[in-house]
């Protein structure tokens, strides 16, 4: 339970007020479970602010996050709070008319996306999901990335999840959370099962 | 990722279908974030499958969690999915008339609706949101909160978060993910921040 108070106070010209409403990137890395749990978490709280929520799922798999998405989506559009933006790579991202050949190509297409929408401006807290896997793998360069996201205009806060972040990643991040696994059903047998994998 | 393959067949004597419905104790535990925020995220996953979650929050301030509590609650007054009930000891249990003494008083009576819930099988997934910590502090014992929870009837999941957690509720859970801190920006003077923190 952080207290809300900093341990030091920076000698970096900033306000306090500029300082509390510096935007935050955000890494959720590690073996462990709670990863993207813990993002799509978070999006409860910008939903709550009245925040525009825009959701990158990073993933093969048009399945995986099935349960997150339709609570984000009822809550987008309830009128109470943000709006949800909900975008998957698993089922070819929304606005791709023509057909994409490999994982890799799609990863691409899906980082141009989240590039015009910072540029824009059009959310104010972005879920990478699974983004540290095409970085990871080389599908997307770290470098431009760690570029693009800390000249993001505006108050932009965006959170990635995902194995293996690089430490180029990590190093530009505000916050890093490494989830460790210390004990997992599936060691033990059981399999993954509805409600609780997704 | 996990792929919903168990990496070993337990000699248990259940049926695969048993197994997979096997009501599981999580616990989230360590220094870092994401501990309740992943709670929270999977009570999304409940919601969404129909069941009733019911949220048991054991921290004195009524203020914490205010997003994901309007967003449970939304959610739960949607029609959608299933039913929410969020009960709060920083009010004051709803359940209870009378004052409260001392938070370790109120941490007891918590406890002892959580109890008769388990034994009326009232929510499908619980989340008893900071109950590590009344463990750790010797507030409730954890003997019997293990005992109460190995023997709960039917099909209830529950997830425990908070620090510390004692070791005898870890070697009673079936996942157990320790989130650690890796970098934190209150450790670079950055103040806790709407839609962020709370």
């Amino acid at each position: 339970m952080p207290q809300g108070k900093p341990s030091v106070v920076p000698d970096d010209g900033l306000t306090t007020r500029q300082r509390r409403n510096r935007p935050l990137l955000m890494v959720h890395t590690g073996i462990g479970k709670g990863k993207s749990t813990a993002a799509f978490g978070m999006a409860l709280r910008a939903w709550n602010q009245g925040w525009p929520v825009g959701v990158f799922q990073f993933v093969k798999s048009a399945k995986w996050r099935v349960g997150e998405e339709r609570a984000l989506r009822v809550l987008g559009d309830s009128g109470e709070g943000g709006t949800v933006t909900w975008h998957k790579m698993g089922e070819g991202w929304s606005w791709v008319q023509r057909d994409i050949g490999s994982s890799e190509e799609a990863a691409r297409e899906g980082w141009e996306q989240v590039k015009r929408d910072l540029a824009a401006e059009t959310h104010r807290f972005y879920v990478l999901d699974e983004f540290a896997y095409p970085l990871h793998w080389g599908w997307i360069d770290t470098a431009e990335v760690v570029s693009v996201l800390r000249d993001r205009p505006g108050t932009q806060h965006v959170v990635v999840t995902g194995r293996n972040a690089p430490p180029e990643l990590l190093d530009a991040a505000d916050l890093v959370t490494d989830m460790s696994k210390v004990k997992h059903p599936m060691d033990a047998g059981q399999k993954g099962q509805r409600g609780i994998e997704w």
